[in-house]
């Protein structure tokens, strides 16, 4: 390296939001204050979709206390997208990069939003522009590779954990068949971390469906049956992304075949929430798969946006942990590195997490799946301290 | 009133649990404890249901340490029924009340579990069986006649307009058409409240359909229309018992137009929750309708069972309210008295409430519907204390 290399810095945010995801921008806000070499702090609204188009909000002038405050709100202040960059988009983006004289480049999202920063960072090598550019992970999937955990994760899981608790509680007081679709594309991650809500023998959700394992429907009822015939009830739990044995989604199957309007969003990804659609499907199958036991009361959740949305119930190590993450992106791109932020975990009893910088490609455009092995108990060692405590219930007896 | 009336204490919890329903047992335990007139407490599994066959939990024993960790516990912890005794019913009740010498019956549910206690409230009337009979109200719909409001609704109403909240930052982030759908079968008090989620102008829910009101899909089109028209986005909040001119539920339009299973519950009711059919005709509808405008996403999601059981999120204004409508059930029944107990609610600024005594009568079977008037803002200020304040978020700008 040779003179310190002096410029602004640009922060954007991108893909489905979570409950912490500002907490990563104003963990780069802040860390960006302290270093001189960084100019002026440019955040692009919409993140590529704004740097396509010139829109940057100055961050400069943004008080601590407003700051504060936004890092508590969910969702991304400076909005977000669902914008996959072209080679060509690439380009205009550099050029407008450039001409901001942006020499820090900071963007908070998932695996397709490290695969664009790893594409702008090839660009400007190739054109000489020198540019550092850090990829801050985030996203409630948890898929990013070589990370122990995403930034985002924590508080789905801690929302969804509650959720299922309370839902188990309302079965039990109301006994039948209880479904709930969990988001989770290709990962599942988030459904697996429902196991949370169980304390003891009996507790829902007593079945769980990982979109890593093919989904089949007489399987599925055979289970329903089982458990059914055990509890008198029974709390399910299923993640959006299930597949056939031949790889296809459940959602695009069912889909299919009653004609809705099937249409892939702009990566080319079918979309699965917004409907309660699979879950509508499977409570029918339920309610005709299960017509001899006489089950009548079969009922189907979706618990859509606010598995990532929902304010007030953050996990308080995810806050703290995604805020850390900008940080450190900063403080590496200042001492003149590239790469994604990844979140690992010391071995050992104690959870202790450590950040590291890993490249770019071993990020961009990949998905990381439930192991085999995590299906409980470990998983639960594994998501509990992310997670940080569910609230405190009790049985009569 | 002679002699003082002396003998054991039976108490219910009905109809769809709320997150402090349990508050009002406990509050019915711990004070009936305090009563040397009930020698016995009876807890009824699944309230009438267990009545009809003699199964009671003996609540004499249960620590005050777990009645505490009960309290705080979605969902009813006696278990709860959807069970509307008949005449026939309600006599094979009596008889068991008298053979386990009840004389203090207490029936923690809404205007249908008000109309079962006036029932038997009756026949021992007529019998010449001495006893008290109190209903405890409960109920997420807050449509009990002569209460200001009902135990349940606080807690639901936060759920709801905190969901909203962080969904509106939700949909700031990435635009687009965004419906919710709501819990309410006849009433729309808890659609009304996700109007708390609203902090300033351009904030969502900027539409909310309430079941008060008959719902013409061409007029709906037509605000969401112009809403989008002015903010590039909507958020929209409709009841789940939205109804047409003709009074007819739209739920059950939609699965006769698509030949759904369309099957009533044991209260007569059209399944209205545990499905997302609703919202997604809903959506199907926006995007054909305003395809002119090029909204290419419209999402919708369906609350469902999170809204009456998500742990760890209640009013404490509605966990305290719940708790001391159980013990003033108890005082009542100890001076002699029958009736509803209703949350009123003193004239003036300040949020004072208090309890009285109501018939029966007035409460069974009723449904208390939103005024007119309750359009904001004055709904905001009758709202906002059962609440207990949501979670702080910001804007950048």
């Amino acid at each position: 390296m040779a003179a310190k290399l002096t410029g602004n810095a640009c922060v954007g945010q991108s893909g489905g939001p979570t409950v912490v995801i500002n907490q990563s921008l104003v963990g780069v806000v802040e860390e960006a204050r302290k270093h001189k070499e960084i100019r002026s702090i440019l955040g692009a609204r919409h993140g590529t979709k704004g740097m396509m188009i010139d829109d940057f909000a100055n961050l400069n002038r943004v008080s601590a206390k407003r700051l504060e405050a936004i890092a508590a709100t969910p969702a991304a202040a400076l909005g977000s997208c669902r914008h996959k960059p072209t080679e060509a988009d690439c380009a205009v983006i550099l050029d407008h990069l450039r001409n901001n004289n942006v020499r820090f480049y900071f963007y908070i999202g998932g695996d397709d939003s490290a695969k664009s920063t790893h594409i702008i960072a090839g660009m400007a090598k190739k054109a000489r522009y020198e540019m550092r550019l850090v990829h801050v992970p985030k996203t409630i999937d948890n898929n990013l590779m070589e990370s122990d955990h995403a930034p985002g994760f924590g508080s789905a899981a801690r929302f969804v954990a509650a959720a299922v608790r309370g839902d188990d509680f309302d079965n039990k007081s109301i006994p039948g068949v209880k479904l709930d679709v969990i988001m989770g594309r290709d990962a599942g991650w988030l459904t697996a971390a429902t196991m949370l809500a169980r304390e003891k023998e009996g507790d829902g959700p007593h079945l769980i469906y990982l979109p890593e394992r093919p989904f089949s429907i007489e399987k599925f009822l055979a289970d329903v049956r089982r458990v059914y015939k055990k509890y008198g009830r029974a709390v399910i739990c299923v993640s959006e992304g299930i597949r056939d044995a031949g790889g296809k989604l459940w959602a695009k199957r069912i889909a299919e075949e009653s004609q809705a309007d099937v249409k892939d969003d702009a990566f080319g990804h079918f979309q699965l929430s917004g409907t309660g659609a699979l879950a509508d499907y499977l409570t029918v199958r339920i309610k005709s798969g299960l017509a001899d036991l006489g089950v009548s009361r079969v009922r189907g959740d979706t618990f859509g946006y606010l598995q990532r949305s929902f304010p007030g119930f953050a996990s308080a190590v995810d806050q703290k942990e995604a805020r850390e993450v900008g940080r450190a992106a900063v403080r590496w791109a200042c001492q003149g590195k590239s790469g994604s932020v990844a979140i690992k975990r010391k071995a050992g009893k104690a959870y202790k997490p450590y950040l590291a910088l890993v490249p770019l490609a071993k990020v961009a455009g990949k998905n990381l799946e439930v192991p085999g092995k995590y299906i409980c108990p470990s998983f639960r060692r594994y998501c509990l301290p992310l997670v940080g405590g569910l609230p405190k219930t009790a049985d009569l007896e």
